[in-house]
């Protein structure tokens, strides 16, 4: 069986996907979108795949399935369209940066029983997977504490913070959605704590730059995150998880696995320092994991309610900053 | 110019400070006590140095400097007691469990202008006075967070666990003093999380065996640490400070410095598992820098104010558990 | 401009080099061509490209270039069928296991001005690549010693030992390209020892299994060599160089970047221990830039000659384990 | 049982010695030497030992063991006399840079019996002990191949090298002693080369500075040793031992345990850069295991043969360079 994809938005992402399923044995383009005509047209000639409108792309019976890559104010409108038109809907995260619009959505999804994965594409970074099989296996006995340390190269321009929905809604997402991962229980409790160091910018923009989130669950598991906008030595990309017989962890990626050793001391080249080369196999992992699970008629590997979840999670940070206090995610999610 | 040292209290702690003292070219035992008869005279037939009274010691004009090594509670009267007497005084932490004890204690102090430096020994570990000092040359520009991973390999007896006055003025409290040195600012803000996962006896004891706490500074700056009872691949001791320009960090020590290699992967052994071993260095160092500060006549390279404050992070991080709430210094320390 | 290819040989080198040409936006398969029908069939409808003979292929205008991954014995002949007929020859290592053919074969190449190079894969590994590039921008100044280990993770079959050349031709022969390559002057004297300590069928076979070697130019520098036909933990491949103002090396790639601690240790997965995972972006790399240099017009960056000079160092060792002294080039070079 | 000692020699190692021997709960110094008398006063002071003349020691009846620390071309007169005088004896290594006069020595030696324990102290790094364990245990199958990387941090004085007896009889006699006490079997075969990189004036006073050994055994396991008399990054000192089920390695020990992160990338200090630093926990460990070995009344863990046969490489090497071919133990040793 070949799943034949229509890519929606021609852009950084776009392109990523595209090349992903275009690599994959078990899938195709047929046809690809974008708001900006030229944009569309590169990957159309590159993919060689039509350019068809979305509305047309709903109605194609040649299109098993869709890659949501445009801007994410659309996402939640075109998950519930490609929903209603059956087709089966791979989207980059977030779904929305407001709960009760994820909520609403979600709903037309169970609805229609459109399948829906969501790109959360850490959970397919190979070292990351090799990490979580240890959890798995029960290397480490039973899982105590998670520590993630995740720190940006260096932060996005403020007008990109003006539209983010702040570094928790942001950044910290992708921490949250691991920590649920590798925690094996929902934490139900955050406390936050939030500065602005990198940029003063940033904080004007009414965002932060610096923060520590602790997670709780019922069971007292507890995770730690740690994030800044700025690591001057690259993309910063560590996690940990503590165990009752042990400890597994995944390290960063060099850009080059080399030493040298003068006089001064020994040095490593600095970490990867962009998330599409630090990821580029997550991203082409996260492809094939959809077409998979489609192919295998298997549950999605994360789902859109994965997505709910650390969008919650992002809210009790926030609140919890605002109010000094520790928040439970019930609290948020009403 | 030779201190002359009485070494109070025989046990395992006192052992240690005393053969560090023995090996100090610019110190020597004259008289050695403990309350177990028979403890005192196997450090004096180790030492050379006679058995004498806690009073009479007081009183020995060939006494410059107490080591005060004997059980937590007594460790405030002994303070007050020489600081009268008019000697220098080397304790080790802390100076009380309680807060109040500790400010009318240092009160004497302060009264009596006698020097008092008190055993953080963490502070005099060789790599991480090469992290200090790297922050200190300004290797990473601005201070901006800490992280510290301090893991026990096992918990301690729970008869120890009552009287240990909990796992943040315990444990934890070497790395609020940690954070403090390395923050570069007072945190004023303290947010806790706390859990028992390692053994239920610890929770009916009234105490947590698995933490993590948030500093946060006026500037907000910020420090994350986290605390377990357990790490079942030994004694886990890493700090890491992220600055402006990059970050410095101290990884732990193994039991060895080898490699082996076969077709199930590559191995090293497990870490130091006891503080007496991995600190071996520190301690030595730290009754050397005693020691100079009294040659020199310099400050104490740790203070008293110093256990204050570390036990006031403490009080507020208990407090934060309790309450649910970021908890601020001057809330504890009245 | 794009290059048309055809490729020779359809078998597992031959795969990868399509794939590699395949992706490269400068080029693509024209025709493929294998003695096995099947194999050949395969490989056209995974690429799209014609099946032809040989001779068709030497004869097609729309040919510019052929990758020869055929058997080892047909590489020389087919180089000078190409040369002659105006292709640029892309050929898996080695030209000949004979010295004579491999010097003859280059006549014809060297008249005919046919653009040739020749698949030394390791030049093109991203991390040996930063290895030299750390070298010529002279960061550990003059290069003095050379250190290379390269173990298999188990022997090959012993009937392909027999038709291999035996290790040092097989595959020691990559590590004396590597030597030369990162010496920066001719190694001009070899030095061997030899032994069959994995398998007394491959001593049977006429060969050896666990070698060492040093090589020494007329300036007085050295590399040495270490060669085992297995390691347990996966395929050893390290290079270190020295030079007077410090060392820089290239270390193993394990199956994943991640920790496991324990009771009884930290583990780390063994290394990836095949060729063709262990240097897959070493083969994209090497076809990118045959490419390259056939556009800009730019000499092969791994002509026949270096192929020649490394088959001769291999002819030394032979001769310097058998006769048990220190062997020059020029005594096999006649 | 108490070791009492006299202290041969009261320089830098004799220092380093009578240090070793003071700690020791088992031992103690009654007695030093040093043909400078205000040499011999400094030790005196410092261990409380009196001032004897050698001929007063070697008649001493409260002396059971003498630790000789003189210069080299002392050592072998100095063990026959007190070997004559019923000494147990600890020298420095070697016993002397000539074959024939440490035969000589070593005959007197095994006539009268005296323990004779030969300084090799790197069979004493704890490192090193851990690799050595590993391969006792049978970690690695049967050990097949051994690989020393052993480098000084800068050459010694050129008038050294004049009275050294070469690199092979200084520097790499104790890469010899490890080869042989890893590899468990004898090496019988020699091939080294030798180059003059670093000073030209090394070369001048007939001596190399740049080496690599290859030793072969009757069954075919082999060592390559890789010497330079400088590295700008400190006192390289690494080995590794491969088996056929996996391998095993010591690596280097840093100046400190950290590591510094910043935009130009990774970099962590330099190694201990001086052996005696590097090599301090070996120097304790050699001395307690000749008291042990006494008290024990067990086989001294180096014995005189030990010297001998490590020096025998170091000939066989230098007739190896000289003769440009294998040479074997038995040449040299007649």
């Amino acid at each position: 069986m070949t799943v034949n994809f229509a890519v929606l938005g021609a852009g950084r992402i776009g392109k990523v996907h595209a090349r992903a399923i275009a690599g994959n044995p078990d899938a195709r383009i047929v046809a690809v979108t974008d708001a900006l005509p030229a944009a569309a047209e590169a990957l159309s000639a590159s993919t060689g795949a039509e350019i068809r409108s979305i509305e047309a792309i709903a109605k194609s019976a040649d299109v098993d399935a869709v890659a949501i890559c445009t801007p994410t104010d659309t996402h939640a409108d075109l998950i519930e369209l490609f929903a209603r038109a059956g087709k089966a809907i791979f989207c980059e995260k977030p779904v929305d940066l407001s709960l009760a619009r994820v909520q609403a959505c979600l709903k037309v999804v169970d609805e229609t029983k459109a399948p829906l994965m969501l790109g959360f594409n850490r959970r397919f970074d190979p070292d990351f997977r090799a990490v979580k099989a240890a959890v798995d296996r029960g290397d480490i006995g039973t899982v105590e504490m998670v520590t993630i340390v995740s720190r940006d190269p260096a932060p996005p321009p403020v007008e990109y913070i003006g539209r983010s929905g702040g570094i928790f809604r942001d950044m910290t997402i992708h921490d949250f959605d691991m920590a649920r991962w590798l925690l094996g229980e929902e934490p139900d409790t955050v406390l936050a704590a939030a500065s602005v160091l990198v940029d003063p910018a940033i904080g004007t923009a009414g965002d932060f730059d610096s923060v520590n989130v602790i997670l709780r669950t019922a069971s007292g598991r507890q995770a730690v995150i740690t994030n800044t906008r700025r690591a001057a030595y690259g993309y910063d990309q560590r996690i940990e998880v503590l165990g009752s017989q042990g400890a597994v962890s995944a390290d960063n990626t060099h850009q080059a696995n080399i030493q040298i050793a003068t006089a001064t001391g020994y040095g490593r080249p600095p970490l990867l320092d962009f998330f599409m080369t630090r990821y580029v196999a997550a991203y082409a992992n996260e492809i094939a994991a959809f077409i998979a699970a489609l192919r295998d008629k298997t549950p999605m590997p994360v789902s859109g309610h994965d997505g709910l979840l650390a969008l919650a999670l992002a809210e009790a940070a926030l609140k919890s900053v605002a109010e000094g206090r520790a928040v439970t995610v019930a609290e948020v999610t009403g």
